[in-house]
């Protein structure tokens, strides 16, 4: 973490001598857009009841209304945390649900849309019923090392979630990342004022790793989520993945996992 | 085709009586939203000069701004038709280029974003340089049979590009469609006024078949483009994807293929 915080210190002109109280293996105060530190942990103690931590995901492009109700139907049934739809089914999910949050993607898988884009995709999916955004970042920015630019896309979009309390996952995207961009990308996830940092799309070349998750909770800390997605399919994984560290995971097989 | 002239004819209360004078399989006029029976045939004679028919493609999410300027010096140095990129990347392609067109993706690869988004995302994409745009179709509303929905996203996406001139290629995604399935797509997007149907995004579970290269044609006829994509490397493949009904191919080893 030497580099990564000089790193940071450098870009976002950090103070040096102010130490985190989050608990993040950064130890210097990122100065977040929103400051976590007096918030409970976030880890997960009760291994018994998954469901309570799955968001049950149908990202399938072709997927039929008649598919989208039977998610809703399985997440109000087995009590599930969330259902994940792509925008475009946001508002007939949240027309099935009464007590279980819409989750909705944006944009959604690539990552290398317009901040504006993603903006206005936010916008138009709380205001069709989503209580959670996963929005991707922009990778080539970051491959690119235009840290500013990364952070910008995910303030603006944090922003419009948290004027209507809605919670954001931000998705990085392992799979195409090496250690160092994982932990930048963590990072600048959390100054943003992410309330999760996710592993993956489960579009990409690989999904979420026990390797991955553990890492990510040891830079963002205690405070603030981590979500496992992509190739998650059975109770055993599901279980590793939050002794690893994850407080949410995304699943299609959600319902093979809790039985 | 009897069955599916049956449905357009059913659905959009098309004319029976009013024969097509464009050449598409469906023999009924479709009532285009852009009419192209005085138009010249799209279909590719010359089989030397590839590169005229090439769209140059990076949309790797990870691609850094070192790739898209290399993407668009090639483009320029070899005569590719276009360069095809991710719409974060349409800005720095079109400050690279004088003489090649840029293309950008929208909606893109699930399709399943909001009409409004992938409005907004063309317009910006247009104000940003691009003067191609390839949209991806919303697979739920054909796979739940919402045809008015789903013609309704194409046209309002190609009255946007042709108030600027710009082309509108439409991508029907093949590898996740049926037969009608994929003859139903190709005439929606023709009546919707799409000036290309192309075969893949590159990042479904399939790509290009000469099959659905010919059978798109057919139904299509021949004033309208066909654009064949995904997992195009060679030569050879290429120039029957020509032969068998294409006249533009979305490729990135564009260069491995012209030599």
């Amino acid at each position: 973490m030497e580099n990564i915080r000089d790193l940071f210190v450098e870009i976002f002109e950090i103070n040096r001598a102010e130490p985190s109280r989050c608990g993040g293996s950064h130890e210097v105060c990122l100065q977040c857009a929103v400051c976590r530190a007096e918030g409970p942990d976030q880890l997960v103690g009760d291994l018994d009841n998954l469901a309570q931590y799955i968001d049950h995901t149908n990202l399938k492009p072709d997927a039929s209304q008649h598919a989208i109700k039977k998610l809703c139907r399985e997440a109000a049934t087995h009590g599930f945390k969330s259902v994940c739809v792509n925008p475009s089914n946001v508002e007939l999910a949240s027309f099935q649900l009464t007590h279980t949050a819409v989750c909705s993607v944006v944009g959604f898988p690539l990552g290398a849309s317009l901040t504006e884009i993603k903006v206005h995709e936010t916008a138009k999916a709380i205001e069709q019923g989503a209580g959670e955004i996963d929005m991707v970042i922009n990778l080539g920015c970051l491959r690119s090392k235009h840290y500013k630019d990364l952070l910008n896309d995910i303030a603006t979009v944090a922003a419009v979630c948290h004027k209507k309390d809605v919670l954001l996952k931000v998705i990085i995207e392992t799979c195409y990342l090496n250690n160092t961009e994982k932990i930048i990308a963590c990072l600048v996830a959390k100054k943003a004022g992410a309330d999760f940092v996710k592993t993956s799309t489960g579009f990409g070349s690989g999904g979420a790793t026990l390797d991955d998750v553990a890492l990510m909770r040891e830079v963002v800390g205690p405070k603030i989520g981590v979500k496992a997605a992509g190739g998650i399919r059975d109770t055993a994984t599901t279980r590793n993945m939050l002794k690893a560290g994850a407080n949410r995971i995304g699943a299609s097989q959600s319902i093979s996992i809790i039985r």
